[in-house]
């Protein structure tokens, strides 16, 4: 078998939360060979982490899982990384404390790093322009604006015309239809975690922003919340 | 004094190497308040990384210098970061195996979470479209994608209408032209080190496509070369 016939490859990433995992089966579904890719960036959340490697440890087809681990050391800026902020428990107006500066333009960068190395297709990303939060970084012109980057960004697009694509196949979907999508590819995601600050078992506050749309998208969904909450 | 009338701050991608510490000086000569950013990635040139740190621990103008140490879980692909690829000691055709796959995607990445934390208005980086040993994320077309990525990734630029710009003052200057420009800032070149395989005390090894640069470079400017070559 010649490299041009093997089967496309994706680089997925991967936090463990419900969107990612979602978005991992997806990548399966469209037929890559899926490496999931997750950070250690001294995010509070580290249950979420957790409940990525044992995700994937659990589950033959996703070939590889790297987890790249990042010390910003001290810059702080985010509810979710710095200690002195407090992650808020209300809905907030505009953009709120748990944005993390440039979040995802550096997962993006690392992953077209990985990418490049394995001669990958596709990178995958579940950003969601509908629950997004307000996050900048979630919405269709920043993922076209990294395309456009990447396109002249590696070795491999310069060298050798390759386009690497970042696909976002939850961008347009309600938090409801993530969960019916995922359900009907065989999520099980009582194994993810999305809260902001879970405990260290991965049982969720259930009034951070990130488990009040969860909440929510099981109930729009009709699917039962299998979310273990701590109250 | 107001918000308003602040000096203007920067962010240098600084590595302790010829090019960086000359863009450094000529951030602060533009009248910039200098934050210098450093990385640990697993590079083999530490000596590099002790060169930056001991370069700005003497000197105050600079206010803060941070090092992000990123831990890439094995991922290779360098020469620079992959044991197992050797440095190349003849001038290679295309682009070589030092070449990092998405590095200076990932390093203004941080440049930029960290920029907008500060609230800066520039981030400087001493790439060089001349001698830039056809490195792919040194050109302007790259510099131009990612200043436009810039523009719609972060809470600053969607919120605010924060545009950060992405200076290169370096771009278009010959080697020997960016150590006559440094010399004229009073750069100490001796404090620098550019080997790609430099010894614990720095010394260079004198035939890695680096040192061959950086010693043309100085018989190009004519003035005397003040590296410690361990040969």
């Amino acid at each position: 078998m010649t490299e041009r016939h093997r089967a496309p490859r994706a680089v997925v990433l991967f936090s463990g939360g419900l969107d990612s995992t979602t978005c991992l089966s997806q990548a399966r579904a469209d037929g890559y060979v899926c490496h999931a890719l997750s950070f250690d960036y001294g995010q509070r959340h580290t249950a979420e982490l957790s409940a990525a490697m044992a995700y994937t440890a659990a589950r033959g087809w996703i070939v590889d899982h790297k987890c790249v681990r990042i010390d910003f050391d001290g810059m702080g800026g985010s509810a979710l990384t710095d200690a002195d902020i407090d992650v808020p428990e209300t809905p907030s107006e505009g953009i709120p404390d748990t944005y993390v500066p440039a979040r995802n333009t550096l997962f993006l960068s690392v992953a077209l790093g990985w990418a490049e190395v394995l001669a990958a297709d596709a990178i995958y990303i579940g950003v969601n322009a509908v629950d997004y939060s307000g996050y900048p970084d979630c919405r269709p012109e920043f993922i076209s604006a990294f395309e456009q980057l990447a396109g002249v960004a590696t070795k491999a697009a310069v060298q050798d015309g390759v386009r690497i694509q970042v696909r976002t196949p939850l961008m347009q979907l309600s938090k409801g239809e993530i969960i019916r999508r995922g359900t009907s590819l065989g999520v099980d995601y009582a194994e993810t975690v999305s809260c902001y600050q879970a405990d260290a078992e991965g049982r969720a506050c259930g009034v951070c922003d990130a488990c009040r749309l969860r909440r929510a998208g099981f109930e729009e969904a009709g699917v039962p919340d299998p979310t273990r909450y701590r109250n």
